[in-house]
């Protein structure tokens, strides 16, 4: 029987794992005088700081620069550089931070939120009032018959790359593909995507996913949809995929990235908390089905992205420590934004959501094409728009779209509005700076009143009507959309 | 004597030039079904499409694109090719549009709301309820001794360049001094920058101009301060500068843009109207001193920015058309938006006015740098940050200055709060896309709750004594502010 060594009551709480998640809800409970343990098997900073946000907007800026884009070696070299010296500053932060007891071992939870960390120097049992699991994921994988590992790339090995791969086949077109495809192909590598879905960006509203797919198109990308990668061929090399278009011999391919999703790191629980194939089950505060213990992150099946951590990090932080603060609200509005080229940033329920939840009279789509704004025409854009979704005769914003340059800095009023309620008629009485490409979200209030305003008598009416009618899958509109 | 025939009632408003807020009030009224006279006797499109935003915007994109950089001479040609294609496309829009009949002549306005076109067959008085005068302003121009009329530059004839300058002096280091002498920079001409007063662009916060200031240094850029242009010196060339540190001879200096301010063309009013120094008087609706007359865009003493021209160009829309509607809210809040290297944008009173208005106890000032954002370290983002003001306990946003990339288009969110009076605190609660810049307003938010929450029983005192109390200038502190 190995040794446990136990300590009891030093700590208000223990956070396992020191990613996004994890980081937020210790350093925000140490801010408020908590004593936190922090325990971490790997590298502090987690998936973002190491595999994820980090290196890979530190690629995608890089190889934007003519500057850097004709290095691709030195380019893959700096990214490397970037992330370590972030990582190492946050571990230092972390380790020196008053109040956090960085742990470095890997935690499992038992029953009674009792944590065992296995050490090089044995296990130790530590326990405390509350504890956190931000354990994060990791990448699904997909065995392609014949692909050698070596040649197989996650967002966990792609940035160990030293050089740039020819043809790099990346197999999913969700945010880390369509991401990857750009900066790669913009460093001199040939990019196919292979998708099984029928279109880029899958999670989108299609007209962003079509305005995006032109795009990847332009830039020579080779785009596959409805098509899986069955097999490789070492000897040519080449990837062979099926699909759409029948069967097909991806030639010269010499890496993959897979880029299919992500698995929870829900071993270690033990049954601990209850957990679904997508993660442990949490509530809009991070509780779980087990008093006292909580979860943040990739771990759960809430948005995989650093800043759904944090909020969710933030609110857990709240509950632990100012629990007299009413629990108000729904779960927070999570904006998505990804860094391809046209980027794209969207908030709210996405369309074909809306489409089951409400009837189709009760909402109204606006569009406004960057190209035609006056930025549009002095920048050279010629690919993207704001659209925004709100609800008829009040305008409330229920769900925004925005395609072209640096979409996700032009979402945070779009974001505020679809969180807060806001009516597009209010949005409609503040000036924007001229010429901007966010004066389209100005643009697209001028036509939300043009079309409301001279005929309000058959808005009523079809408000009335519609506003709490049957969608088409029968559901009942919920009322917290619309007002 | 004159002939000159007449035309009576045909019209309901005649709008006084085509400019951005003559266009704005013509198409409007036009829209809602009323017939408009719009005089105009130059370009169609005024100061914004043909000398002003659109050229200006244009030359700034093509000379950051190191393509184009390459070739001064056809980055000229290119502006003047897209200002040109724009003001055809508008010319033909407001000629074709229903409900607006363009006369081409110019207008002097009479007392009794007549207006008199002169054109080349003779003068026409034309009359109508509701005049809009929407005349514009040109550049202030400043003799300088010596200086040659063909080596003067305004941004009537900087656009009309055929060939980069080889060294140019830019008098005036306001938003087009500053836009223009990091264009021409980046196009490969020296430039100098001449001000008389102590900081760049002296209508930002300070802190905008340091960090301006720095930027530009940065670039090459020669800057003067507290300097003024006193002469030329033809067979050098040189311009003869005096100032905070002596006199100098600018070498070599072949072209001179005087970047100084506007003059309203009040010209052909008549007496008409009211008007100061700044130009025709009106209140937040646009109304002047003469029942039925209205004045709108750089021809009053408002914002000289094309938005600006727009916000009240709508008001005067709404209150001619939609007389009904309660003109309700002072006037609109106006952002500025300066598209140097880098960009610099704010929204809100200066903060000289709010140190002039309110105790400092009143108000707390936040402050983050771009580059302490995990977006500013992936971007290289080195200068740049988010600065608010807002009222101590409340979190009430005041004003609000953003410095660095795009700052243009991060600036909309913090508009809408301080039109709306929205408080950091609900700010707060909103998430921001990771990892943007725009996060940077919600790291400000969280330093606000980190002043504010751990201490409310100090600031619920400090807000008591300081919200009513005299600011150092002895004026009470606006309530409108203040809440």
């Amino acid at each position: 029987m190995r040794t446990v060594s136990r300590t009891d009551g030093l700590h208000d709480a223990i956070v396992i794992g020191a990613g996004s998640g994890g980081m937020t809800v210790a350093v925000g409970l140490a801010r408020l005088g908590r004593r936190v343990a922090l325990v971490e098997a790997a590298r502090v900073g987690g998936d973002c700081t190491n595999v994820g946000c980090i290196p890979s907007k530190r690629l995608i800026h890089l190889s934007r620069d003519p500057a850097w884009r004709a290095d691709p070696a030195g380019v893959l070299a700096e990214v490397r550089a970037t992330r370590d010296g972030l990582a190492a500053r946050e571990d230092r932060e972390m380790a020196a931070m008053e109040g956090i007891d960085l742990i470095r071992g890997r935690a499992s939870l038992a029953p009674g939120k009792r944590v065992v960390v296995e050490r090089p120097g044995g296990a130790h049992e530590i326990t405390a009032p509350h504890v956190v699991i931000a354990t994060g994921s990791r990448p699904r994988v997909l065995e392609i018959p014949g692909l050698p590992p070596e040649r197989v790339l996650t967002n966990e090995t792609l940035f160990e790359l030293e050089r740039a791969p020819r043809h790099l086949a990346i197999v999913g077109a969700g945010p880390l593909g369509v991401e990857m495809a750009c900066a790669f192909a913009r460093i001199g590598t040939r990019v196919t995507v292979v998708e099984v879905a029928p279109r880029v960006l899958p999670a989108a509203d299609p007209e962003a996913s079509a305005a995006l797919q032109a795009g990847l198109a332009e830039q020579g990308i080779g785009i596959r949809l409805e098509t899986r990668a069955v097999g490789y061929v070492p000897e040519r090399p080449g990837l062979r995929v099926e699909g759409r278009a029948g069967a097909e011999l991806l030639d010269g391919v010499d890496a993959v990235l897979l880029a299919i999703g992500r698995v929870p790191n829900v071993e270690g629980l033990d049954g601990a908390v209850d957990a679904g194939p997508d993660g442990v089950l949490v509530d809009g505060w991070g509780r779980t089905s087990a008093p006292g213990v909580w979860a943040v992150g990739d771990v759960t099946p809430l948005a995989h992205q650093t800043h759904a951590a944090n909020a969710l990090g933030r609110r857990i932080v709240q509950a632990i420590a100012l629990p007299w603060i009413p629990r108000l609200g729904g779960p927070p509005v999570i904006p998505t934004a990804v860094f391809s080229d046209p980027e794209v940033a969207w908030v709210g329920p996405p369309a074909a959501e809306r489409a089951a939840r409400c009837h189709p009279g009760a909402l109204v789509d606006l569009r406004v094409e960057l190209a035609d704004t006056d930025r549009g025409l002095t920048d050279d854009v010629r690919r993207g728009f704001v659209a925004v979704s709100a609800v008829r005769l009040t305008g409330r914003v229920v769900a925004a779209t925005v395609v072209g340059p640096h979409a996700s800095e032009l979402l945070p009023l779009l974001t505020f509005s679809v969180s807060r309620h806001v009516s597009l008629l209010r949005l409609q009485r503040m000036v924007h700076a001229y010429p901007t490409l966010a004066g389209a979200i100005g643009s697209v209030t001028d036509e939300f009143a043009r079309r409301t305003l001279p005929h309000l008598g058959s808005e009523i009416i079809a408000y009335g009507r519609y506003r709490w009618a049957r969608a088409p899958s029968g559901r009942r509109a919920r009322t917290t959309w619309l007002q």
